[in-house]
């Protein structure tokens, strides 16, 4: 059987040999969530960027194209969108790239690259991510994107959903994942009541952004599979 | 209020300013149990080394002392004792000095010397533990040694006992600490049946110590305050 384990922050990829591993991207709280929705909703391709004047210099060179990203909950200046699953719905997103800044996401996109292939995971997209894992049979590594290399219960509590669905299809000697499947199975009747104890709920709480958060734990709101290809996600 | 935090790997240590912290030192299976045990049953102090060959040569220098530590789960070549808690009773250890070799748990020592003041937490000393952090009025940070830096969920386990015993005492805003509240609130009626599913557990288990880690598992056995000063422990 293939293997599959958790990675809690990108300080400690190195740990980890994902040269042969399917790498699933998480950051709940809003960066992948985002990015499921946007491309459920019909978006064209998705390109992360670290930098919000690249974003501003790509935007200008990029037919149809919309740049988004916030700084502190609010839309950075210079760019056009904020960062909300809920803000691209089709009539808006259909047939464009979106530009998209995300700090701490976009750098593991980068730090995971020389992998077998990456993807985007969040409860938006549990299940579609879940069957791909099963049907590529190949060793899988969930990684956190965390907030500024500090471990965030939401990244790990997706990790945990995923481990509760599919673990026992892999084997697992990993107790980040072990933990991950205790945590989600004491939360899961109620994902959104349960994050709401954690620094990163009460971080964008206080920019207002509550209703973000609760909708990014909407299980299969969005169950399309994001894959990360040359530098942006398109449906996979 | 006081806050507490929890660090989860000696990877994750710079994350935290812990310059003016208690910092507890957490290595469940087994160094930081059998250091409260030895402490318990009289042992006049603890002196942990990161090298074998340092501890023998120091055991041939001290006076009345013993040299002990594993690998692989056997006594050390050159060593005469292991790394158990249920290897020093009190008419062997009393007023000797004990020259433990460990991996995890000395690197951790060394890493967070910087700080107000390290002690050592296990299972055994868990409400000796709590009392003198609340007493202290202090920030304190719970530092898991882990495995090779990575996560463990025995350690983090421990600290999450900390937390549900005297978290309401502090700020908390960490999401390392309300996991492991989380864990411990699922693992409490049977730390041990909780715990081999683990990845030390099942290491372990392979030389045969699941009764050494039982062992680890006996809330307030040895319901000592182990304190690191000047590169040793003593009782506080």
């Amino acid at each position: 059987m293939p293997k599959i384990e958790v990675c809690l922050s990108p300080a400690l990829l190195h740990l980890y040999d994902f040269s042969n591993s399917i790498v699933v991207v998480i950051d709940i709280f809003r960066a992948t969530s985002t990015m499921a929705a946007a491309l459920h909703n019909g978006a064209k391709e998705i390109i992360p960027m670290d930098d919000v004047q690249k974003c501003i210099d790509a935007g200008l060179q990029t037919p149809n194209s919309i740049t988004a990203g916030e700084r502190d909950g609010k839309v950075a200046p210079g760019l056009q969108f904020g960062n909300s699953p809920t803000e691209y719905p089709r009539a808006f997103i259909e047939g464009k790239t979106l530009l998209l800044t995300t700090t701490n996401g976009t750098r593991l996109l980068h730090q995971t690259k020389d992998c077998k292939q990456i993807i985007i995971g969040s409860f938006l997209n549990l299940s579609a991510v879940c069957e791909y894992l099963v049907a590529q049979n190949a060793d899988v590594l969930l990684a956190c994107a965390s907030w500024k290399d500090r471990y965030n219960l939401e990244d790990h509590l997706f990790a945990g959903a995923v481990i509760d669905t599919i673990g026992h299809q892999f084997d697992i000697n990993c107790d980040s994942a072990r933990a991950g499947k205790h945590l989600f199975r004491e939360a899961k009747k109620d994902i959104y009541g349960f994050i709401q104890d954690s620094a990163h709920f009460l971080r964008l709480s206080a920019y207002g952004l509550q209703s973000d958060m609760e909708y990014c734990c909407k299980i299969d709101a969005h169950n399309v599979l994001p894959i990360y290809e040359d530098g942006r996600l398109v449906l996979g």
